[in-house]
């Protein structure tokens, strides 16, 4: 019944029109590439008068994929008929047929939205709002009701086409991906880390997942977790990277000879941005995005992260500092990552019993310095 | 007609028995202050089994202002009365008929739920249930529906006293102030910091307001934003401080004769930062707290934080940065400070018509040696 999808977008509008060109053909691109990758057939993905159009006669299925595509504010899958009004008429009837089928409603109130986006249709939009309601009125049972209305009918009027719907269906907003660069994430098979993924990919980042290696049952949630965040991650790139810190052994080995296991999950984490920083040079990253979240656990201190920020000159992001675990979890849940991260995965046999509460960075470059001959290197003060 | 409030608290439950302890009894000062400091009259609050009981007979003005304290998820106006049956009984269908009347409802669904938390009362909490079920039942025209009910009568039972109540409202969750250290805001006037203050006082920090003086007008904004903030954070101290930047106007000139306005911005961050920087240590924080959202301006890119971040060896806290600009908005509007931001500010005199999107470190560093005669400290790389 459809042969198209209507695409909104936000914030891009407010740039300027030269930014405004390149955010739409990025978008375009990760719309086509988000399409192809699911193997949903489309005739033309278009950018248009502040829209986008994707004519498809496969509307359903691109909507689910669509809702995925960062940038997208908003959906509706719509009809495409040339702007005669006896069409636009025929159209909008079947399609608040279709809708009071759905909604199951005897006598629903109904309103007509018309707009002219470009002018040479000749009814202005009150007028096509009139008689499209007339007509409607005409063929079924209905109220019109501007205000509590059960079904609205939009018709948007470009270049002798219209294009009518009866369905708006949110998507997640945000920036198309590859329009802010890029930023290494570690990623631990937690439930914090790939919401933070999903937060700086919604933001328009493409993202590098780097793992540290813990043993082969995480490493296969892991990739569970990146192959459901790559649903979000159209337009961008990369593969995840598996990395087996060789220091590791000796490191924990050496702080429990100084009776020091407490410094453990502190230099474990440094050792982690160390490996980010790395990757993030040879990537051309940015960033390195942490799944910190303030206090959730015990060692989750400004203290600590105070430390862990040191192993990189690279800015760190933690766009779940400010998040309550629940909000995570629903987050989690939203994009589908928190049954994932609930997996089994490989027990680590290094956690030590009472971890640093508040660690001291004098104490941690003395500990350093014992484990590895040098100073870490320094950074300002 | 109510006596008392329950206060109910989340993640603090899931710390270690020692840990509770404390986080408790922040979260009792905490409430004590915030009372206080609203003038509300109290009798006693008192931490027992996991809730928060304050004795009050200004329940309806203790709950404005309980909301506003971080750390307690719900709230419930209660009335305590000495356990017994007959008691219960006649409290419970007095607050029933009163949410009956508010909810105007002729036969309302309800149900009972009770707990005994302490086990000295005679019934078990199922008995409890059926028992002032039945009595309201007698009383009052209304069905029982465990499951889609209008009314849900809760009864909490402890040490010889039942708390009885019909509402449970939810607060904002997080962490108690003063339970995750210290961390400086840099408050602007614009609509993003104050979100970015919140979100840390929400995760339990307590944040120094700094101000870089841009004129009287935006200080006076300002200070009517923190005083907003203020009512986040009992258990905070901190006041206002004003920096007046002596070096900006020569570094500004500077940078309009070398034909470099385009770093106006980037150099004014910097220089925000060093100055937070500098409070920071002096006031024990232990991390610089920014309203920066990715993208949101055509400057707020990797490459600008990046140059921005090297101004401090302190982590640099955005939580804003994997937020939509309709999500930062929509947290200012429920928290009171959006319309003090949209208030009239001092014009900027100095704000580049081209500002650089993508800023060089290497370049930044050069154009500060012509500036200042020295490199910017050097932080690793």
């Amino acid at each position: 019944m459809f042969n198209c999808v209507i695409i909104r977008y936000g914030e891009i509008g407010t740039k300027s029109k030269q930014t405004r060109r390149w955010f739409e053909q990025i978008l375009v691109n990760n719309i086509k590439e988000a399409l192809i990758t699911e193997g949903v057939e489309y005739k033309s993905v278009l950018a248009k008068h502040g829209r986008i159009i994707v004519k498809t006669n496969e509307a359903k299925e691109s909507l689910d994929v669509l809702k995925r595509v960062f940038g997208i504010v908003s959906l509706s899958p719509a009809m495409e008929v040339n702007a005669e009004l006896e069409k636009i008429n025929k159209t909008a009837l079947k399609l608040f047929r279709k809708k009071k089928r759905e909604l199951n409603l005897e006598k629903p109130k109904f309103r007509v939205t018309a707009r002219r986006i470009t002018k040479e249709f000749p009814l202005k939009s009150p007028e096509i709002q009139a008689k499209v309601g007339e007509y409607i009125l005409e063929n079924e049972e209905a109220d019109v009701d501007l205000k509590n209305y059960d079904i609205n009918v939009g018709i948007e009027i470009m270049e002798g086409k219209a294009y009518i719907f009866v369905d708006k269906i949110k998507a997640f907003g945000g920036l198309p991906i590859g329009t802010q660069g890029k930023v290494v994430v570690l990623l631990s098979g937690g439930i914090d880390s790939p919401v933070a993924a999903f937060l700086m990919m919604k933001r328009g980042c493409e993202v590098v997942p780097v793992h540290i290696y813990m043993g082969e049952k995480t490493l296969e949630k892991v990739r569970k977790i990146w192959n459901q965040l790559k649903k979000y991650h159209y337009g961008g790139k990369s593969d995840l990277i598996v990395i087996k810190p060789k220091e590791r052994e000796r490191v924990l080995r050496k702080l429990k000879e100084l009776g020091r296991e407490n410094y453990t999950c502190i230099f474990c984490k440094f050792m982690m941005v160390e490996n980010a920083d790395k990757i993030a040079r040879e990537f051309g990253a940015k960033g390195i995005v942490m799944g910190d979240s303030l206090g959730q656990v015990a060692s989750q201190t400004l203290e600590n992260m105070y430390i862990v920020s040191q192993a990189s000159d690279l800015p760190i992001y933690r766009p779940l500092i400010g998040l309550d675990k629940e909000e995570i979890v629903g987050i989690a849940k939203e994009i589908g990552t928190f049954e994932l991260s609930t997996l089994p995965e490989d027990e680590v046999p290094f956690i030590p019993k009472h971890p640093v509460i508040r660690g001291s960075w004098e104490e941690f470059k003395k500990l350093y310095r014992e484990i590895f001959g040098e100073e870490p290197k320094e950074r300002g003060c």
